[in-house]
């Protein structure tokens, strides 16, 4: 165990080393260098898929289900799919170095706030390969080094990619240390790490959300955490039926598995019984299950799907085919269901109240707030911001979609020709 | 204890509650309060000032030294002082309700960042019962409700001033719970405030270092902490000396007791036989004592203040009219030093050389980095922030001088016509 905790100290020694160099690498080079790690995705397949296959034997023999294997299993598409997703990365415009704003002071003292890198971003991760190559290619994008802790069931997978970036990144030219990986699978490292507040200036835990509070609870340096996504569509009194409809099945039907998704749709009464056959007609062709409180199981007839909701079905993320249904009298019981049960993900009325759509979208405090659409777009790519780091439910430094610019921090340079403070 | 900590937790509930309101609170709502505050604040000298004498009397009983007793210390001029801080606070903008920047995607969608207040902040303080006011004012303008805990020795001081925050923000129609103090002396409510994470959104530490760091390492939510201000102003090869003797003066003298004064001054070797021997006649004269390297003393005679360095003397923090001096073989050299024994707060180049300049300023990894200019400018009025939370040495959220923005976050606003997602 020791000899582990000396290998991730040098490890962060290094990364803090490699991160100074990293902050004033040209754009050039760290395309160079993604352009490279795509090609040897591919260039090194049989090699990465020879580790994958390993890795996939050890948790079939350890009795892992299908579904988690299904995320640890690498194929010739798949890589080619990580390597198209590394060159968008490098398709985006480098965030470093951009000013945030400028003044000139009455005393002629010019200052500007210029983003920076945060330093070394270290990374804790779950069975899925694909996010070694992912947040490798985001840190260097932003300048940043990268220390990656992966899971025991990806080891071989996640040690060959690593190999495989560590190559490409280094005939590119950038620093060596730039992306280290962490071999060893002792539980107790990744406590360790979460006390290296020295050498990592951010951790991102990428997993469930019991790796997810862990890593909030214990870590001592800033945490990016991606959140639960509970998320409520309101059909107000006013809403236009018809978007209501499509809209509800989007958010429920469009990828189910997903954050985004709708969890519990909540209903104005004066709607009920003309907007609850319908939804439920749709979404029981598409195979929704559909847990209600009283009032919309008195509307809804057993031809569907439905079953009485239990108290544990309000603020449930299901990521599955399965929406929790009530029916409320106003607004302001559904702001406050939204306020109780929500996890500040993403939020949607459907409404043609101005009125109610603006208190919606004032009174939610939710990293996303929707008037007549989907929540499915709470998403990077969505929005414009490119690829994605994850979708902040925290508030500080960054809320909802996080893009590249999040992992950046800014510095004042203040330009001056002999000013004093008087 | 447990009664103390049911209380906590009420004051948390409280506040959360307060919280939602406050975000949608008029900004003249929040002015008149703060005008209100301020009025009181001098309208209630005499029971403000009876506390104040308690505890001071207390303090002295206890054995406290002159310097934190001037800092417990509170008088008529003090508090109309605190009062015209007050009003700067209500003076400035509200930053809640800034688009920070909206678009209009292909599909229609108007998306938006909307700044919205963090919601709930807890503030732990030492002895300066102007903490109370000053943070009270600051969460109140910036639409946060606030839980204080201030120090024991202050107890009585704190507490009648939050009972004049409290009766005038009333007044002016802010819901109550908006200002939450902590009467309770307990050392372990500060652990427990620091798990309250559900209620809490940030936690501010304000204070000295050991503060700082326990509820850096113990808060299981954000937190936004003033650090130690090591800085360094170098000397280059290419100086203009007149400025660089008149930047230094200032640095370290105009106010030596406060981060961003200067604790150790480098200089290229090529210019320090003529610029060390004037430097320190100024730096004599007011009284300044240097702790020189052994080049530095080789040129200074001992007429003035001077000694031999030792190790601890550099990345020392001296708040106090005594400086370190080393003389370097280059800006390589200079910079190294400052990576190595910085906190990352204030750092001054000064040359006339471009090259060296712009280095300096790329190189550097600090919160605020100079050309020609003194660090004692690093402060959040100097730079037009207005009123200052704080100045931060950490990379995440906010960096340098915070004021007002940087006690809030945003929400992302997307205004649709039934979008869904393809």
């Amino acid at each position: 165990m020791q000899s582990a905790i000396d290998e991730l100290e040098a490890k962060g020694k290094a990364a803090k080393a490699a991160s100074r160099k990293l902050a004033h690498l040209p754009t050039e080079v760290k395309n160079k260098a993604l352009i490279n790690i795509a090609e040897s995705l591919v260039a090194r397949e049989g090699e990465i898929l020879d580790a994958n296959r390993l890795d996939c034997e050890g948790a079939k023999a350890s009795g892992m289900g299908e579904a988690m294997l299904d995320r640890l299993m690498l194929n010739p598409s798949r890589l080619q799919a990580m390597a198209q997703d590394v060159r968008t990365v490098a398709s985006l415009s480098d965030p470093v170095g951009e000013i945030l704003d400028t003044r000139l002071l009455p005393n002629g003292l010019r200052i500007e706030r210029r983003r920076v890198p945060l330093g070394v971003i270290g990374a804790i991760y779950e069975s899925r390969p694909n996010v070694t190559v992912d947040i490798s290619s985001l840190c260097l994008k932003s300048g940043n080094a990268v220390i990656l802790r992966g899971g025991k069931e990806a080891l071989h997978s996640n040690s060959a990619l690593a190999r495989v970036i560590k190559d490409a990144t280094g005939e590119a030219g950038v620093p060596s240390g730039a992306v280290q990986f962490i071999e060893s699978t002792e539980r107790a490292l990744v406590s360790y790490m979460l006390k290296m507040r020295e050498n990592i200036d951010l951790i991102i835990p990428r997993g469930g959300e019991e790796l997810v509070r862990f890593v909030t609870e214990n870590a001592t340096m800033p945490v990016l955490a991606s959140g639960v996504g509970i998320c409520h569509t309101y059909v107000d009194r006013t809403a236009d039926l018809e978007k209501a409809v499509a809209i509800a099945f989007n958010a429920k039907v469009q990828r189910p598995t997903v954050c985004n998704a709708l969890d519990c749709l909540l209903v104005h009464r004066e709607v009920a019984e003309r907007y609850l056959p319908t939804i439920a007609r749709e979404w029981a062709q598409a195979g929704v299950e559909m847990r209600c409180d009283e009032r919309a199981l008195g509307i809804l007839s057993s031809n569907f799907k439905v079953a009485s909701a239990s108290e544990g079905d309000w603020g449930k993320e299901f990521l599955a085919l399965i929406a929790a249904i009530k029916v409320v009298d106003s607004l302001d019981e559904a702001l406050e269901h939204i306020e109780r049960y929500g996890s500040g993900h993403s939020e949607a009325i459907i409404t043609e109240d101005y009125t109610a759509a603006m208190r919606f979208l004032e009174e939610v405090d939710a990293a996303c707030v929707y008037v007549n659409a989907s929540t499915r777009f709470t998403d990077g790519g969505q929005f414009g911001l490119g690829a994605e780091v994850g979708i902040s439910t925290q508030k500080f430094h960054a809320r909802g979609p996080m893009g590249l610019k999040e992992l950046t921090t800014y510095k004042w340079v203040i330009m001056g020709s002999g000013q004093v403070r008087p």
